[in-house]
C-alpha cells in the first residue's frame, strides 16, 4: 500500500489489480485508515482517470452484497439524486412510471439532513413500513410496480468505511470518489436503467454547471461500462425543488402533483426523468411520446392510484392519498412576512433546508426524532415579485417560538432586486 | 482537525496556534493517525512555509523532554549528519574540537542501516558503554570534553510517531517535515552551536545540490530562529565517506585520521565542521586559524589522546587506540578484483552500504546482531584508474561465501569510463 500511495502521489494511474487490492484490503481492515487517508489526499491532488474510476466503482460494488433482481419481471429502473432541498421526486416519479409498467425496486435510507429520507416521509401514512423480507419486496414490485425497502443487505461496505474517512480528512470533494461512491451503490442495486439527477446550485454539492457536467459525464460512462442504460439530468438547486420542505408537507405536494394540481419544477423534473426511463426501456419511441404517456397517467388518475396501492402494499392506510388532511400536521401555521419588496433575486436553498431542520423536520444525529408535520410552504420563489408585508412562506411549527425563529431565518435566505432577473432554465442539460 | 486539513489542502498556511494544537493533539493520541496522514499528504502537495516550519519544529521540540546543558561549563556544540555511507565523522571531530576546549554532549542511537550507529562502532572497544546516568554524562563532558550517551530521555515523541507514519504513507520527502524532524531533536539536545552536515548524492536522501541547499537553508533559519548558532555544510555523498565501511573498520580509519595518517574527504569534512564550530564559538578569529588549530591537535597527538580519555571514561579499554590490531577483526580478507579497466566514473554509495549490510555489519531489524569486524576497505574511488584484475576493495567477511557474494555486489556498484571525469568538489557549499 505504501508503494501505491507513492504511485498515486507521483501522478501515475493505478491498475485494476492495484485498485482491487486496495479496496479488498481496506474493506477487510488489512489496510489501515491512516494509509487510506493518505491515498485519498493524494487522489484529491492527482484525481482519478476514467479507467481508475470505473475500476474503483467495480471494486467497491463487489466489496459486499449485490442485489439480484432477476425475480422481478419486466424492465427495472432506478433513480438517484445527488441530494437537494425539498426533493420529493421519488414519490411522484415511481407511481408515474409504474403506471406505464416499468418496475422500480428502490432501497432507501433515513439519513441525516434537512428533512428525513424518503422512508421518513412515507411514514406520514399511518402504518406504513419499509421493513420487509426480500420475497415480499420482490412480490410487491411485481404486483404494484414499485416498492421501497429499507436497506438490509450489506451493500457496498467499502463505501461506508470510505465515506466516513473522507468526511473527517477533507477528501469528500474528489470527483472520482463521488462517482464511485454513488455508482457502486446504484450498480449493486441491480436495475437495468439508471437515471441520475445531478443537482447544481447553492443547495447542492455541485456549485457550477461545469462541475456538474463532469460528474454527470463520468457517472454515465461508469454506468455504461457496467452494461447499464444510464442517463443523467442536471437540474437547478439554487431554489428548493417545488414549494414544500418538510416530511408530510412534501408528501402532500407529491400527491398534489399526481392529482395534476401542482405543476412547475417538480413536475417538470419527474416528466424529464420519467420520459428518459420510458425511452431507455423502449416503451416510448420519442421523448415527446413518453411525456404524453406520463401526463396521461396523471390525468386519468392511474399514477395516483399506484401510489395508493403502494401505500397499502407496505401496510399503510391509503385514505390520506385521497384526503391529505389525514396526514400529520403541525399545530402552528405562521406566515413569514417579507420586510422588503422587490423581485426575488436568489434564495439560499441550503439555508431554507436549515429552517426545516431547526423546526425539527430533519435529523441532526442518528438518534434524533423527526417531527413529520413541521416544515414550510414557500409562496415566493426566484423571479417572483414580493410586496413588503406579503408572505414569503407559511411556517408549519410545533411552537410559536420555533415559528418566529424560523421566519427570521427564512427572511435571511431571500435576496431581492429592483428588476426581475433573467430566467435560468430548470433543466440544465441531459447527458446520455 | 478536519478544518485544518482542508485549510492546508487548499494552500493556506497554518498558524502557530493551529500547529501547536495539531502536534499536541497528535502526540497525546487525541488526533488519530488517519487525520494526520491526510494532513501530511496535503503538506506533501502544498509544502510548509518558513514560519510554519519554525512553528512546527518548536511544537515538536516541546512535545517531550528537552536537555538542559547548563550543568556543562563552556561552549557546547553539536553536529548532525543527514546520513550517508561510511560516516565516522563524530569519532574524529569530537576529539579534535574537545582538544580545543569545546564541549560536545552527544546523544546517539543504534538505528537500522548499512552499519551500526556511532554507539555500535564504539563498542569495538572492549568494555565501552554508552549507558550512564545524566550526572555521569555531564561529569564526563566537563572532564574529557565530550561524551556520547544512548538516548534515554523522552526527546521529541512527536517525531517518533510522525516519522513512523510518514514512512508508511509516502510522505517522508517533505522538506518542512524533514527540517522539523531533524531540528526539533537538535534543539531539544540543548547545544549553543549546531553544525549540520547535509549530504548530497546517490548515497543520501538529497539527490541534487538544489534540494540540499534548500534543506540546509531552512535548517539554518530554524536554528537561528531558536537562538542557536547554526551552520550547514553540504558535502558529497556520491561516494562513501573515506575508505572504510563497517564498524571496527571505521573506528580504525578514524584513529588513522587522528594520527595524521589518513587525509582525503574524511579529514577535510572534519576540519570544515570543526573550524566552523571554533569560529562560531569565538575560539578562532578566522577559518584559516581554526583549521590550523585543529591540524595542530592531530600533529601534537592531543586529539588522539582525547579519544583514549573518552574511551576510558565510558568504561572501555583504550589500548586499541594505540594498537588497532586489538579491535575486532573478521576472519576472511578477500580482494574484490575488478573485471573492467578504466577510470571510476561513479560508485553507488548506497549500493556499497548494502554490501556492508549483507556482510552483517548493519541491522535489518531492531533485533539483528551486528558483526563488528566485517565491512570493506575501498582502494578505488571516483576518478581513480583501475586496471583489470586490480583490487577495488578488500572485503572483510565472516565466511568465503559471504565474501564472494559481497565482491560480486561491490563490482556492480562501480561504473567506469575511458577518460577521467571532472573532479567535483567534496565540500559543495556552506550555509551560515
Amino acid at each position: 500500500m505504501t508503494e501505491l500511495i507513492a504511485k498515486k502521489r507521483d501522478g501515475f494511474a493505478l491498475s485494476k489489480e492495484e485498485i482491487d487490492f486496495m479496496v479488498e484490503g481496506y474493506t477487510r481492515g488489512e489496510i489501515p485508515d491512516y494509509q487510506m487517508s493518505a491515498m485519498l489526499m493524494a487522489m484529491y491532488f492527482r484525481g482519478l482517470d476514467k479507467e481508475e474510476t470505473v475500476n474503483l466503482t467495480m471494486a467497491m460494488m463487489h466489496s459486499g452484497d449485490t442485489i439480484d433482481l432477476s425475480g422481478i419481471t419486466g424492465i427495472k429502473a432506478d433513480k438517484h439524486s445527488t441530494g437537494g432541498v425539498g426533493d420529493k421526486t421519488s414519490l411522484v416519479l415511481c407511481p408515474m412510471v409504474a403506471a406505464q409498467g416499468v418496475k422500480m425496486a428502490k432501497m432507501s435510507g433515513r439519513g441525516l439532513g434537512h428533512t428525513g429520507g424518503t422512508i421518513d416521509k412515507l411514514e406520514s401514512f399511518p402504518g406504513f413500513s419499509c421493513e420487509m423480507t426480500t420475497e415480499k419486496f420482490f412480490e410487491n414490485v411485481n404486483s404494484v410496480g414499485f416498492a421501497i425497502a429499507a436497506q438490509t443487505a450489506d451493500v457496498v461496505p467499502a463505501d461506508k468505511k470510505l465515506y466516513a474517512l473522507r468526511d473527517v480528512t477533507g477528501t469528500v470533494a474528489v470527483r472520482g470518489l463521488i462517482v464511485s461512491s454513488i455508482m457502486s451503490k446504484k450498480l449493486a442495486a441491480g436495475a437495468d436503467i439508471i437515471v441520475l439527477d445531478v443537482k447544481v446550485g447553492s443547495g447542492s454539492f455541485m456549485k457550477t454547471i461545469e462541475d456538474a457536467r463532469l460528474l454527470a459525464g463520468e457517472m454515465v460512462e461508469v454506468g455504461k461500462a457496467a452494461g447499464r442504460k444510464t442517463v443523467a439530468v442536471m437540474t437547478d438547486m439554487d431554489s428548493p425543488l417545488g414549494c414544500c420542505v418538510g416530511n408530510a408537507l412534501e408528501v402532500k405536494e407529491a400527491i398534489s402533483a399526481l392529482r395534476g394540481e401542482t405543476k412547475g419544477d417538480l413536475l417538470e423534473l419527474c416528466l424529464t426523468i420519467g420520459s428518459n426511463i420510458l425511452l431507455e426501456g423502449g416503451i416510448a419511441e420519442s421523448e415527446e411520446k413518453a411525456r404524453e404517456m406520463l401526463v396521461r397517467s396523471i390525468e386519468d388518475g392511474s399514477a395516483l392510484k399506484k401510489l395508493a396501492e403502494f401505500v397499502e402494499a407496505q401496510g399503510g392506510d391509503s385514505a390520506a392519498v385521497w384526503d391529505t388532511s389525514l396526514l400529520p400536521e403541525a399545530p402552528i401555521k405562521y406566515e413569514a412576512l417579507s420586510t422588503c419588496s422587490g423581485y426575488v433575486k436568489s434564495m439560499q436553498a441550503d439555508g431554507i433546508g436549515l429552517v426545516s431542520l431547526q423546526l425539527g423536520g430533519g435529523r441532526v444525529t442518528k438518534e434524533s426524532e423527526i417531527d413529520l408535520g413541521v416544515g414550510l410552504v414557500l409562496h415566493k420563489k426566484t423571479g417572483d415579485f414580493v410586496a413588503e408585508g406579503e408572505s414569503l412562506a407559511t411556517i408549519h411549527a410545533s411552537s410559536m417560538e420555533k415559528a418566529e425563529k424560523a421566519a427570521e431565518m427564512l427572511r435571511k435566505c431571500y435576496e431581492f432586486s429592483a428588476e426581475k432577473g433573467e430566467d435560468s432554465p430548470f433543466i440544465k442539460g441531459i447527458v446520455r
